[in-house]
């Protein structure tokens, strides 16, 4: 199983795409790619995300994973953030859709507390953890491509717990 | 000008097309075209998105407008609807980018001042307003699409306004 975790964010998207061998002998995450998207600073938001958009199908389509994993929404943000989070969050959730693949959603406390085993995790514990977990000497830069890889990580986890149940999905 | 105005929505996005035809001898706004985009309810939020995207691309395709004017959204709602709305705001605002088109944005009461020369116009008001700008017997259903001609007759009005300055643009 593939899985594609996207870390939303107004300035930098994450993602981090992992591996499950299920089949193999020794079942373990393999880290396929990671990094942060970052639109142009001086361009206006339609081709801010213009650009989210078009870099997520072009991954999507380099990766071909089986699912797209994604973050719920903190609703202690404000109403502006919330929206500014929203604009990304839906070109996200349509390339997803475009590429006829599910999407699964979890809340920050769940994925930190399946990468850590503590919910309320510091991010550089989430970025020692995400190292560890993959085989890496680090965490990828940027903090947001981390992030996109626990959210990645936390479906496989979720996806293999619920063995036969069917996972939730958005 | 052709303006294809958009007002978005969680269950019901409304877009109208205006023409003003300010070469004639007598310029006035001409009617093009108005409704609501429905995306089917059952489906998982990934596929309305989906859905509200392409009718979008597809009508800007059809009417081909020379730009796209959309409100400003009421920082006074909460995080959760903000973030519902922005996921909508956010593909439509892509579908206006992809399509080469620049987007104008208006605060509400611009837009309800601009077509009853009210702010804190009723919606009623508004609706009453639009089927007399544009020659109408009624305003056309959903209100939705009444609030869309609104935008985009709001546009016509400020760049008819600005002149030579150019519009302001997001």
């Amino acid at each position: 199983m593939r899985v594609f975790g996207i870390d939303c964010g107004t300035e930098i998207t994450g993602y981090g795409v992992v591996e499950w061998n299920a089949a193999a002998r020794d079942p373990h995450l393999v880290p396929i790619a990671a990094g942060g998207i970052r639109p142009p600073k001086k361009s206006g938001l339609p081709q801010r995300l213009a650009f989210v958009h078009a870099e997520i199908a072009s991954l999507l389509q380099i990766h071909q994973p089986d699912v797209v994993s994604i973050e719920e929404v903190f609703y202690s943000v404000n109403a502006k953030s919330a929206l500014k989070l929203g604009h990304v969050r839906g070109v996200a959730l349509l390339a997803a859709a475009n590429a006829g693949l599910p999407v699964a959603e979890y809340a920050p406390l769940t994925i930190k507390s399946t990468v850590t085993g503590y919910g309320l995790a510091q991010k550089e514990q989430v970025q020692f953890m995400i190292a560890r977990l993959l085989g890496l000497a680090a965490a990828p830069e940027p903090a947001d491509a981390a992030d996109a890889l626990a959210i990645a990580i936390c479906h496989v986890h979720h996806a293999q717990t619920l063995a036969r149940q069917s996972v939730s999905v958005i």
